[in-house]
């Protein structure tokens, strides 16, 4: 023991030594101020716990992180409860659920940790952790907490080769050349930092999936990885090819409903959970942008989903199974998840649970939810978000999600009246569902600080903390995270709070305002290219196909004039969308071709207001310059300069997401860009 | 005469069949709104001067425009004096000086232009036409004008194969290759728009002169040039190599005491003289930047010009000898002229004048005047200003240099007390000389507008009216010049001068603030490389030799603690200069280092300054954008977008070089950029 402390403390030097680089994420335990430290005692009571691979974990993470807050070491003493020891104690509750409670005794008060499971203690530690690193009150506590959905996961879009779709973040955190022989340190950082948030599983692979990756060959090196996450209450799920019986097991065909098929599959589960114990189940990408899937053999996607599930039922497995589904010709992409999987509504397996994307398009800046939630009612639906800025600036542009996350679970979809939440229709309290789940596309890489852009960790932590409540404020989370990963100093936190708060609106303004949608440049995903129209290719990945602009006015009519994608929505929510003077203005385009001369509710015309927007979003990141070369006393130079740097790339490239779609849409309005608007600094024909 | 005059109206209507590109500069002649035009009667009355080649000009042009401005045909009608009517007398008065008058009659009054000689008369129409296009009152005129000068002429750096040192505007106008037999009609139409604002000479070549303009072959190519030019009072003037006698005459040497080589100018001033009997003169670049000279021999200056001068003088030919002359080793570059020049004052050669630049460096956005003016009192001295924008953005930026030139003009030297402008020193008012002059370095090329920029025009146009009359006002030339140009509409000339009259300022704003000078990229000169250093390069051509950044401050210190080129000015403007506290602030950096946090008159330092300065410069492009912006409904669109598209290009650009000072600045003053000051969008290393 005295060794592996040793070796700890010589890290803990090394991290001083070393510039701060992000690698800590929010997890860095800085010393607290004198006033706040003298007021914990040292003393910790283990009552329990201690001998599971998560109690030694528990022991170890709070013991450090004590040390290193307060100077104090801690040294246990049994049954001596003193003013703010801390006690663990497993009682017999729902798993995960934990109280943390401040208890008298006749000399003070201590504080009691209790849970019904290991993982309940080392989510209450770390909320206790996160309250003494907030510098929070904690003399009087009396919190209860329970996850609002029973899978937390994110999906790694991570690729054999160690490339990472959509990764901007370095290349893949799973070394699958050197598993299962040699493990990286970072597997237990990776987890470590999921379970501080409350994460509880991974999905190692892309959901693009190579069939290799059900192989025993990939079993046996994603099994060192589960090895390491277990303690940290963090289970493995992998993304599952549909064709593999035919690509992997050699079968002529992979038709779910073939017996020869059927057998392969419980036969692969049954060797999976002969390696991986405790393996949470697969995420299925099937009959999507080319993947293979059941509708190529005939069968309905609940044929196929039902199949797995079947031969992950005798394990607790499950399958989660994706409804992003859309092909060229449909006149309307917004509506083909919909149109697809309510007819199969009931049809699916008990431990079956359908993956919908937040919106109906893709991740956009903006978009509504998709209609599928609260309307598919007899099958478990969980949203999945994007946590990697596909489509949100990558890791060069500050934006902070929790704001889009809540948009989007907060949406009331009128399914059984007023209040009927994306939230509370897929967490269980609205329809009662065997499985509740919350996934995001994990913005991780090898890079040292993790996400890229060292404002991408709050991301990850916001999407976890979400996905354990999301009825906490996007206000609250910046406020713990920024605490936790820069420094409890007022005047950096609050007009850094602000700027979080205030980021995502500012890359909706300078990208796609008003319900824009998929302006994008072809396949990155980054700069604009609304003009873009490439001879042969699939329309719905065409910008024209979204903006509809031409010289009455732009947006795409989903009305009932239109596309009708309208009556995929509950009333009164889908009159509210079809009518333009009901529809939110933040989704105006998205659901109307509104005249150029329209007006908005504050007077100006669609053209004016679509400048103003696009300004607003520019001036925003200037400000965000602003605020943030404010703060260069309050933090270590190496953050302050790589965030420095990357808000010049963003004010720059805002503004040439401004000249491009402006400019762009010009030649469609053909009025003129108002006074207060900054005039274009690029030209249309050197941007195409 | 009516074939001449049908070709003339089949051009004028190919005018205006095709859009306005610029071609046509200040000489448009719009139509008259009707109430103005109704004044004038049509009746012409012509005493003298139609058997001329310039009377047939003057007859020609004034015919054309007052039909095309009023509608009507002009008819001469002898001895029928009557409204309006205009009448030419040629009387003995001072050449090219003319009067304009309105002379009552018994039915009303007639407008009677006077001179001396033709060319007086071709100015004085231009001058009348000028005031009918501006639509000034003109029923009651009293003019008498005489030029400042007495040689106004533009410099062309045009090389033998078409090229254009420092030029932004297409080729040369000069087709070497096919004169002398074929004659682009663009020298008959260079001449015009020369004559219309009273220029009379041009130097044709680069002053880093090819010895091969002055083979018989080039003189009779010449010829043919200045046989068009002559009726428009146009003299032409060739730049010539020092070495020409060794290098075009195969003389062993080109020593100026050498009398073989005296002997050779001679005769080739005869042979000059025998193809172009009303040659100029030469003007001279000798042992400057690599080129040779009198030095080369071991001579001086005096001795190399006056060989010159000596073989012109039986022509009345001038020698215009540059002093433009600076070595790489001396410690301050800007002294240099005056330490070459003031001990030969007085050994120059009567028909020798000295061509000095307006600043000591080199045509820098601003620059105190060279200190040889008013210094050198027994040699006549000429201001050489540049109207191509070497230093000012080329023809990509607008800079309406009026204010720059007028700076240097009215700059009072102090020479003979105060009053003692660099006008008054140079027009002979103070000293008398034989020879007054002028020169601009030209920004013609072959582009169909002339100058690159349309605004460009207006630095041409400028030159011409100040080298006439430096008292006209910056914004009286600019009123003039926009209502020539584009319309008389004042809801368009009015934000439009005040944008001309802003520009000069935000360039130097934008790109060199508070006396700094030459931050400018090697060799090409239009980005900013205050960093720039290249191993074994001149110093003198290197950034830092003109800033001088270091961690305590930032300027060249010219005062008497310094390199004292302050002893070079005259009292009391050398002690003004070299005193922190009564130097100009806007030559602040010029005289001084000054610390980064040296108070400025409105309490910011230096650094805050000097951020607020670039942002201002940046902040006045977004202003002509928008100025420019609200003009499209009064101009044609062609010259509209023209321009628009180059005031983006000015805008980025200035944010450009905004970025890279601050940036690389800041490295040396190690303090933040102010909050009102927008954050760089640009890395420090991406611009290097």
């Amino acid at each position: 023991m005295r060794n592996i402390l040793f070796v700890f403390a010589f890290l803990s030097l090394a991290i001083h030594l070393f510039a701060e680089d992000g690698s800590r994420l929010w997890l860095r335990y800085e010393p607290l101020p004198e006033n706040i430290a003298t007021h914990y005692s040292g003393k910790i009571l283990y009552i329990s716990s201690v001998n599971s691979e998560t109690g030694k974990i528990i022991e170890k993470e709070f013991k450090e992180a004590f040390q290193a807050m307060t100077g104090k070491n801690l040294h246990s003493a049994k049954m001596d409860r003193g003013k703010n020891s801390i006690c663990f104690e497993i009682n017999k509750k729902l798993p995960e659920k934990y109280t943390i409670q401040t208890k008298p005794v006749k000399n003070g008060n201590y504080i009691s940790i209790e849970s019904a499971d290991d993982k309940g203690l080392l989510y209450g530690m770390f909320h206790l952790l996160r309250l003494m690193q907030t510098q929070e009150d904690i003399s009087n506590l009396n919190i209860r907490e329970t996850p609002s959905y029973n899978r937390r996961i994110l999906n790694h879009w991570d690729n054999i080769d160690g490339s990472i779709e959509r990764g901007y973040a370095g290349a893949s955190l799973w070394d699958w050349n050197d598993l299962p022989g040699t493990i990286s340190p970072r597997y237990t950082e990776y987890a470590r930092a999921n379970a501080s948030i409350g994460i509880n599983g991974s999905v190692l692979n892309n959901v693009n999936a190579n069939p290799k990756f059900i192989s025993k060959e990939y079993l046996l090196k994603a099994a060192e990885i589960a090895k390491i996450f277990r303690p940290w209450g963090i289970q493995v799920y992998l993304s599952v090819n549909f064709s593999s019986p035919a690509e992997l097991g050699g079968l002529p065909t992979s038709d779910p409903l073939d017996p020869a098929v059927r057998q392969w599959w419980k036969d692969k589960a049954k060797e999976i959970y002969s390696i991986l114990p405790d393996f949470g189940g697969f995420l299925v990408k099937a009959n999507s942008e080319g993947l293979p899937g059941p509708q190529d053999f005939g069968r309905t996607h609940a044929d196929g989903a039902n199949m797995l599930a079947e031969a992950l039922e005798p394990y607790n497995g499950i399958v989660m199974w994706r409804a992003f589904v859309y092909n060229a010709t449909s006149p309307d992409r917004a509506k083909q998840a919909y149109e697809e999987f309510m007819p199969l509504d009931g049809q699916f397996h008990k431990n079956v649970i359908i993956q919908v994307k937040n919106g109906p398009v893709d991740f956009q800046p903006r978009e509504p939810f998709t209609p599928l939630f609260g309307a598919m009612q007899k099958t478990p639906l969980m949203v999945e978000f994007q946590i990697t800025q596909e489509y949100l600036g990558f890791s060069k542009q500050l934006a902070y999600l929790a704001p889009l996350y809540k948009e989007c679970l907060q949406s009331d979809t009128y399914a059984k009246g007023k209040g009927s939440t994306v939230a509370k229709c897929t967490d269980g309290s609205i329809f009662p569902q065997a499985i509740t789940a919350i996934a995001g596309v994990a913005n991780t890489g090898n890079d040292t600080n993790w996400t890229g852009h060292h404002f991408a960790q709050s991301n990850w932590y916001c999407f976890g903390r979400l996905a354990w409540n999301p009825d906490l404020t996007s206000e609250q989370i910046a406020n713990e995270w920024i605490k936790m990963t820069f420094t409890n100093e007022p005047a950096f936190v609050e007009p850094v709070r602000q700027m979080m708060l205030d980021s995502r609106e500012a890359v909706v303004n300078y990208m796609m305002p008003l319900g824009l949608a998929h302006l994008f440049a072809w396949e990155h995903h980054y700069g604009p290219q609304p003009w873009l129209a490439i001879p042969g290719a699939r329309p719905d990945w065409m910008p024209s196909y979204y903006h509809k602009a031409d010289a009455e006015g732009l947006g795409f009519n989903r009305t009932t004039t239109g596309s009708n994608a309208v009556s995929q929505y509950f009333p009164p929510l889908r009159d509210r969308y079809n009518s333009i003077e009901t529809c939110p203005e933040n989704l105006l385009l998205w659901f109307h071709h509104v005249p150029w001369n329209y007006r908005m509710q504050d007077g100006n015309t669609l053209w004016d207001e679509l400048c103003y927007k696009y300004q607003a979003g520019v001036t925003s990141t200037r400000q965000f310059q602003n605020i943030w070369d404010k703060t260069a006393s309050y933090i270590d130079k190496k953050r302050f300069d790589e965030v420095q740097y990357k808000l010049k790339v963003q004010t720059r490239d805002a503004i040439k997401w401004k000249d491009a779609c402006l400019l762009y849409f010009q030649t469609f309005s053909r009025q003129a860009i108002p006074d207060a608007v900054e005039r274009p600094v690029y030209d249309l024909e050197e941007l195409k």
